[in-house]
């Protein structure tokens, strides 16, 4: 997608060196960073440099193609990859897919690290184009956390839809849950769209049933982290309470997200291991003051506790359909 | 309640000034501000150093006294004080009484100002002893916003229950929504549970149908700002969202609040005006850095709209039962 003038993927890998836009940095900074190794690249992973479902795995991929191409121990650093973050499911489809290729060839596991983000690109603008078939002109669209181009590598899921649908000239507005406590939509999500030039409005995560009850929210898009086998989405805390809201105000909640998000191997939600983040993320806020110097402050009383779960689950009977390269399910 | 070794009220007016603890400086600094016109007192409502139901009640009365005593026409002055924020029913309840009283004479108006205060906080009080019933041996209690002792003039009314428990020795657990945009919640409910010596944890707004499916919330209790004839609540963005969770999960979900909340003359939720506050809210965050300086910084991307509606109306359907200082209903 478009950064200015110039298009730009999330995360790519040129010769031996992976590149990732530097997501802790924007909205305020765009800054391309470098990961010469392995081990380099699954500190971005952990400290989300890179995040959202589709981005983590083409780094995973790459990462463990680093792995070869180091002559690391294969299980070691795919164990090290795998501790990274617990609950995407793609990143555990790339490290396996990669890890399987680097028995043939070291070039063999970087030809299918580059191929997983190349298939990552392609199902992500399959959605939009599924996704769009489901927006009407007009619609006004609710969104949590980011999956839009940044949570892929390029395109996104939940956003891929909206921007084939501006492309599309269908006038359409979209309300960005600002997502705390990392705030992706208010941070990501918005900086996306205002780059596109789609309408948008940041909201605070506690206005969606004000939005919903008076008649401003046509249709809900979500990405997800990992989707089991029976339909329930791993994704962002708080989504589990815009399907609750949606289904309450019958408001169609949509699920959008690659065939690789989906793990057969996972029988239901209850089997989905839920990360738990550093507190901190929640008492500390980084931005910038009015002349642009960064700041990290404390938003919370000093010295209570906090509690912070990165996602929750959503039960498939909450869930419209899923909007996928292979079409719209449900 | 107390702050450090002395007992304070969240507001108070001796002679002809009024005294408040400044609600935008918590939970980093605790100072109390002096107002001494009615001028004053509306700008200090305005600008939420007074914040909640019931405590802008309180400052509502005094603003009209002090109206009075400065010889201002009364129905300007009763104009003014309406005009700082239109949500609260205790604000035109308390501005009504005194403008009555000041009919009399000065004296009267500045005596049913105080009456009034002194009224919140006995119905605080009895709250907290009716609400107290509810309320098991080992409860998790979840909470929106602040509607602590810092919103009445004492006691408060939501966590007036969970003082009195605490006092009588039960062992209770308070999960305080962060309550975005202006963290009332993380900022002024964690701070007063800290200064009442109450296990609490600050949980962000996202995390409500997390904690719900995880068995670890008992009872849900927030506070009102003003409560339609039909039982429909106005209160903070984000409380119809818990209610409808709660309603999803089976868990009990009661509103505290004094008898004086109650407006008899608007006959639903729909009548109620909505305050829609400045998207800066959304847009920007203060807070002290390692150091303890204060900064405001921008949280979201720049250039992007907010959408800050501060109230909701949760439907009289979604709650369980009002606990008031003359007992529970249901």
């Amino acid at each position: 997608m478009k950064v200015g003038d110039r298009h730009y993927r999330t995360i790519w890998m040129e010769g031996t060196v992976v590149y990732m836009i530097d997501q802790n940095l924007l909205p305020f900074e765009f800054k391309v960073q470098a990961f010469k190794q392995r081990e380099a690249t699954c500190e971005a992973i952990r400290k989300m440099t890179v995040r959202g479902a589709g981005a983590i795995g083409a780094a995973a991929g790459f990462a463990m193609a680093q792995g070869f191409i180091s002559n690391e121990d294969p299980d070691i650093a795919r164990e090290r990859i795998r501790a990274t973050r617990p609950t995407a499911r793609d990143l555990f489809y790339a490290v396996d897919r990669v890890y399987e290729a680097g028995k043939i060839s070291v070039q063999a596991a970087i030809e299918e690290a580059q191929n997983l983000a190349n298939a990552n690109v392609e199902a992500a603008k399959k959605i939009g184009f599924f996704g769009d078939a489901l927006i009407k002109d007009g619609a006004r669209i609710l969104t949590h956390c980011n999956a839009g181009w940044l949570g892929f590598v390029d395109y996104g899921s939940a956003l891929s839809p909206v921007y084939t649908a501006h492309r599309n000239g269908k006038q359409i507005h979209v309300y960005a849950d600002e997502t705390r406590p990392r705030s992706q939509g208010a941070r990501l999500t918005a900086w996306e769209l205002a780059n596109e030039g789609v309408d948008h409005t940041i909201v605070p995560d506690n206005a969606g049933a004000f939005l919903m009850s008076e008649g401003m929210i046509d249709l809900v898009i979500t990405g997800a982290d990992r989707i089991a086998a029976n339909g329930d989405v791993a994704n962002k805390i708080g989504t589990y309470e815009k399907a609750i809201l949606a289904e309450y105000f019958g408001i169609p909640f949509f699920v959008a997200a690659p065939l690789s998000t989906f793990d057969h191997n996972t029988p239901d939600g209850s089997a989905i291991e839920i990360e738990h983040r550093s507190q901190d993320e929640v008492h500390y806020q980084t931005g910038p003051d009015g002349d642009g110097k960064m700041h990290t402050i404390r938003v919370t009383n000093p010295g209570s506790e906090a509690f912070n779960p990165a996602f929750d689950i959503t039960p498939a009977a909450l869930i419209t359909g899923f909007i996928t390269e292979k079409g719209v399910t449900n």
